[in-house]
């Protein structure tokens, strides 16, 4: 996939490396990172200079064909170890979103199921990373187009809450709920993007943001704790936000600060949709109780730039997500249509519309 | 009033001026500002030097006396009109704590009513910030104590979720908010204090965190967006916070953020109290819709110590202040007792407990 024009693609394959935009820098910097062996990839998705789980999900692919054209051997069964161990170490950057294990099993899958030569197995890893990425760069624009179906019909053109970035840099490109925005942007159903900045990591200020004057989409940023405010006073029409991992009845695990936006959306009668490839759909997590919660460093909350904004001699509690429980949740958006969280098991099966 | 051992008191008057200390370098420095001139008063309001509705209320009462005693003229007549310009030049500072119109209404009224000289009023002047200054320390303890019987019972130690700083830093000492987390650490009743951090202006993190670390009360500091997970996983037994204005009806103005956090308090039935002096109750409003709401700089957005962390090209909305409705609100702790917000009007009769 190469980058064409003003569209954003956060993870591409590009002289026989992978070259990421480095996501740390944003909006200050646009600037890559090449990426060569499994090692640099697993340390570039734990620093965040990937981020987001559908994007973190290509990332890994490709971390897998990395990790497996560096392996030595033409033994089959040796090769299928070796690879196994870089599973586990792209497995253990971080623990909540599941498309990083998704794409990895898969990617596993098709090393197993191919019978030939390690070098044609290595081919086969290589085609299956480009096809993740394709694949998911479609299922974004199928995501974004099916929103527009569910958006409310009134006002004509609505003002979108989202929260982080679930957008281009989120995913291969176009993004999931930034992909419902674009969509909602293209067919002049869009007034403006309301973004929360999105503390502590401000993914929201950073990245959401940039992806929108890269585009000419109005945005309005204001601090997480205004989302309220702004929804009392009539500005927000409906929320829409991407998810990390999605549990089989419909509770959804997102970015620290979701929840919260979804108590406060139901208590305005705002809609508030979630909008995700069914690969973020854990079918083997009855509840979202059972999503493992990452706690991040507490530097991201006390240190901003080179600015320190806390004195000494206190704690921090810093969970990077948290978990939206299926009832605050109007519809699931996916690339097969936008599902009631209770039907979400069915999702293959029956669409809302 | 004179500092003593680790007590806070943000407004002295020290050698003839008032020293105020400098909210804006905490928790870095902690530094005093000499202010002579009520023409400076009013710009360490306006740009939160001091801050904090009660705090603004004592400052602005010496801002009067501080203006008054440059009134070179012998005329009670004149004297009294050009005291009502220093009065007019203070209210302009800040729109929404009502503690400010309050106490320099207490002035004003304190000049006319005094039928003497000029020196006299001025005499008398002087005595009235003293006492407004004196008062509020006393009323803070006061609304500490009596937060005391309406904390719930169990657990025997609390942990308490405050948002901003209504702090000793927000009053002329004690604090409202903190007032009480300080009277429940006292008696044994507090197990740790959880503050929101309080952006766009991090009070929290920079503010109510060093008050707790000058008294050694443990505090766990974490984003606005956290407080509804930490609720849900149960980690929090009750929410204190200040207000800048309530309403008659008890609709609270407060810093912005407020409102999310009663709704989500709300929906995990924990308790939500408002701690704050009568002063701050707007008797002539009848509900909270009437309250305006101050608008500030989209630089406290964007920029946060020397960091910018948006890219050009975006909007900014920044309110300061939102209003939780009365009906959230589980009782308001005032100096005379707590009120569910509708017995407030009753507040000087009537008490919860």
């Amino acid at each position: 996939m190469t980058s064409s024009t003003n569209q954003v693609y956060p993870v591409i394959w590009h002289n026989n490396a992978v070259s990421l935009i480095d996501q740390t820098r944003l909006p200050n910097e646009y600037a890559f990172v090449e990426i060569h062996r499994s090692e640099d990839m697993a340390q570039a998705i734990k620093t965040m200079i990937v981020r987001g789980a559908p994007a973190i999900g290509v990332a890994a692919a490709y971390g897998m064909y990395l990790g497996a054209r560096e392996i030595e051997t033409s033994d089959r069964h040796q090769f299928l170890d070796r690879l196994d161990q870089v599973a586990q170490l792209l497995r253990s950057t971080r623990p909540t979103a599941v498309n990083l294990f998704w794409a990895i099993s898969r990617m596993m899958k098709a090393a197993y199921e191919t019978l030939g030569t390690v070098d044609e197995i290595k081919q086969i890893l290589f085609q299956t990373a480009q096809s993740i990425n394709v694949e998911d760069l479609q299922t974004c624009q199928a995501i974004g187009d099916r929103g527009l179906a569910v958006l409310p019909n009134t006002p004509e053109k609505l003002t979108i809450l989202t929260h982080c970035n679930a957008g281009a840099l989120a995913t291969a490109g176009y993004g999931t709920a930034l992909g419902v925005v674009r969509s909602a942007w293209r067919e002049g159903r869009l007034a403006r993007l309301f973004a929360d900045e999105t503390r502590p990591r401000l993914q929201g200020a950073k990245l959401t943001t940039w992806e929108c004057v890269q585009e000419g989409i109005p945005v309005t940023l204001i601090t997480d704790n205004m989302a309220a405010h702004c929804m009392k006073q009539g500005l927000i029409d409906a929320v829409v936000v991407g998810a990390d991992r999605i549990a089989a009845n419909g509770d959804a695990a997102n970015k620290i600060g979701t929840y919260s936006l979804a108590i406060v959306a139901k208590s305005h009668n705002i809609p508030f949709f979630v909008a995700a490839p069914l690969s973020t759909v854990d079918f083997e997590l009855s509840d979202g109780g059972k999503i493992p919660i990452e706690e991040r460093n507490p530097e991201e909350i006390y240190q901003i730039g080179d600015t320190l904004i806390t004195p000494s001699g206190i704690d921090y509690y810093n969970p990077a997500f948290d978990v939206t429980p299926a009832e605050l949740i109007t519809a699931i958006i996916t690339e097969n249509g936008a599902f009631a969280p209770a039907n979400l098991a069915k999702s293959h099966l029956k669409q809302i519309r």
